[in-house]
């Protein structure tokens, strides 16, 4: 029996390598090998609330030892970075020199935050928050700024200004921006201080926040950003960052005290030196089945492949489109291994909308291309959304862990 | 009016201090000066909470700018760090060389950190909590500490250990023990966590956590404390720090991650070099009217006075003697201006209990020298003490901020 089963190696274990996963563990002539370089699934979506205080690490961290301890030594897990990969030889490279084969292979290695060397300074003056360690790094920042302003209080008519500037308004810049503003002015309101909260700036390129999404969408959560203080700055570019302040294009120079930045993502270091069919910026491009063109046994899905709709669109990278694209990957790796033709395709790709979390109990919807509503009803359904994706996972590392222990 | 207004000078915006400046702000005749070199009222005795990330920095700071700004000029926040005291000119001298004039002074200036030399490496290796700088600094390399935890779950078997050592174990050292250890431990198993959380050590060279305090508190603490998996050394002391482990004197040798030292106080260094009746560690002596053993209109309450109670026992210093020791001092000063005997003495220090919070909804309460009980019913009672306190000084902080801004 042993000898017959396919091995699946997983490479990343974010959203798109655990939907994939979890489309392969329940089969009994697999096994798993999920690789990753840190010991936890990352819930960059849910980091908001953690920067803003309301969570704690182990909220935004799932753990990857736990959660495949759950599938019985079906799965296993490696902690490693990849050096590489051999489509040709069907192996994986560490950088311990390991090299690990397989049958089949699903890269889902997702993104890192790229900063534009043209924006000078850029890189030494901010951070990313595509990491939990940046994330991390971020949160006590933001809570030392916290902290000065209540050493501060005294003085605070003299310098009433600290400003923290996020750069680029996609979801992620909004969701953030939204929760530092509301925490630092409500907190600071709510407590009698007279120094009152920090300053939020969101600066963003193209002409509006969230370029792209559902008109309501913008319109609603611009308002409610406007609504928690956030100051809102849109076809303006960063032209250069210094130590304690940020050039725009035009002209204006802002005070800056810090600054995270997430403007845009690059894929993963890894792929920069794998030879397979890339974009320009090292995306894997992929066929309809989510294959690596040109290669039967590889899959690449999430932030690290360039996948494109039923109309040759790219779509943009989301955790979203990660789920979908592990999702179907998975399934059609089972296919594979029963001897079936692969059918999911990138036609099957149907996004169940957009929540944005704009501070408190708040949020903006625009749900399976109809629905728009924000408000408590739009924070209850984002909760949930969240919810319902990490608990099943916790419940799993729970039972994983005493498996862990009984062994 | 303004010439036979009397000035009273508070030095020290703490726990005694406001009560003083509550029992006088309310007369016509006085205007009183509020001294502080921190611009907020430090809540020491919640600081538990701050530092298992359950409340904001907010929550353990009232400002003293706005709560000041309450009473609408009629009582004035000087932020300075006082120099020395006069008692014989009736001056007060700040470091910046001003000088301000009282008619009556009360002394609150509170407590430090005391480190004793004899236990090398403790200062230089170990936090305090007796400022809220230090309780911030401790709150984030705690945090820093669950950041590793989550980044290491991969290798957890290898070094299982991380262990956070709290020297002494009076109330602060308990409570503190008690919501670090319950926070790590819960929230790592409630996520799967495969590493489990931190050990938390309590090491009391006395024979028993919190010594001479009733037997019931103790015992039931006690428990309670080791549930949560807190490791109570009793009757050891700490002998030597070094940067990463504890020598205790039963021999043995702790690895030590951090440490926080709440084993000792002393006195405010401004009363190093103040010439008035003063202890071996600094404290000052006061009559049964809580006045400075000599002078008539100079009176020192809470941490930095020597309070004994009618058998000549001196009191532990607690927040508790702090705001009763204010208030009659504010009473007994009320008086003298009305030209009446002051009348309020130790005699009257009736304690109403002591609450011991032990982690999550959890606490030990001993009230009116005849309740005994633990639990929420405990921890309720606590939490109504603590919201009792801070609530009215907050609410007042609220109007203050108004009316600061409409200056």
């Amino acid at each position: 029996m042993q000898n017959i089963k396919k091995r699946i190696v997983i490479a990343g274990g974010g959203y798109g390598g655990l939907k994939a996963l979890g489309e392969l563990a329940h089969r009994n002539d697999v096994e798993i090998i999920l690789i990753d370089r840190h010991p936890y699934h990352y819930l960059q979506t849910d980091v908001y609330d953690f920067i803003a205080n309301k969570t704690n690490i182990t909220d935004v961290a799932v753990s990857l030892v736990t959660l495949t301890g759950y599938y019985c030594g079906k799965v296993e897990f490696v902690q490693a970075k990849i050096e590489n990969f051999d489509f040709t030889a069907n192996t994986v490279l560490l950088d311990d020199g390991n090299k690990i084969e397989y049958d089949y292979l699903v890269i889902a290695l997702g993104s890192r935050t790229f900063f534009p060397h043209q924006i000078e300074g850029l890189y030494e003056h901010t951070h990313g928050i595509k990491s939990l360690k940046w994330a991390f790094l971020f949160k006590q920042r933001f809570e030392q700024a916290m902290h000065k302003k209540v050493e501060e209080e005294g003085s605070c008519a003299i310098d009433p200004d600290f400003n923290i500037i996020i750069g680029g308004a996609g979801l992620s810049g909004v969701e953030i921006a939204a929760a530092m503003s509301e925490y630092s002015q409500s907190f600071f309101k709510h407590s009698g201080y007279a120094c009152g909260g920090v300053n939020v700036y969101l600066v963003e390129g193209a002409p509006s926040i969230m370029n792209g999404l559902d008109p309501y969408l913008i319109k609603t959560t611009e308002k409610k950003l406007k609504a928690l203080g956030v100051k809102i700055i849109t076809g303006t570019r960063i032209q250069k960052v210094n130590e304690n302040s940020v050039e725009l294009s035009d002209g204006k120079t802002i005070k800056m005290n810090f600054m995270v930045w997430t403007g845009g993502i690059k894929a993963s270091p890894v792929l920069e030196c794998v030879e397979a069919p890339k974009n320009a910026r090292n995306h894997l491009l992929v066929d309809k089945y989510f294959r690596v063109n040109g290669y039967e046994n590889v899959f690449a899905v999430g932030d690290c492949a360039e996948i494109k709709d039923s109309n040759d669109k790219i779509l943009p990278p989301t955790a979203q489109l990660a789920e979908i694209s592990g999702t179907l990957a998975g399934k059609n790796i089972s296919a594979m291994i029963d001897h079936k033709i692969p059918k999911h395709t990138t036609d099957e790709i149907d996004f169940k909308g957009v929540l944005v979390a704009v501070g408190g109990t708040d949020a903006v919807a625009y749900l399976m291309k109809k629905f728009r509503f924000s408000g408590i009803l739009a924070f209850l359904v984002k909760k949930l959304v969240c919810v319902g994706y990490k608990e099943p996972l916790i419940a799993k590392c729970r039972i994983g862990m005493k498996k862990c222990a009984a062994k």
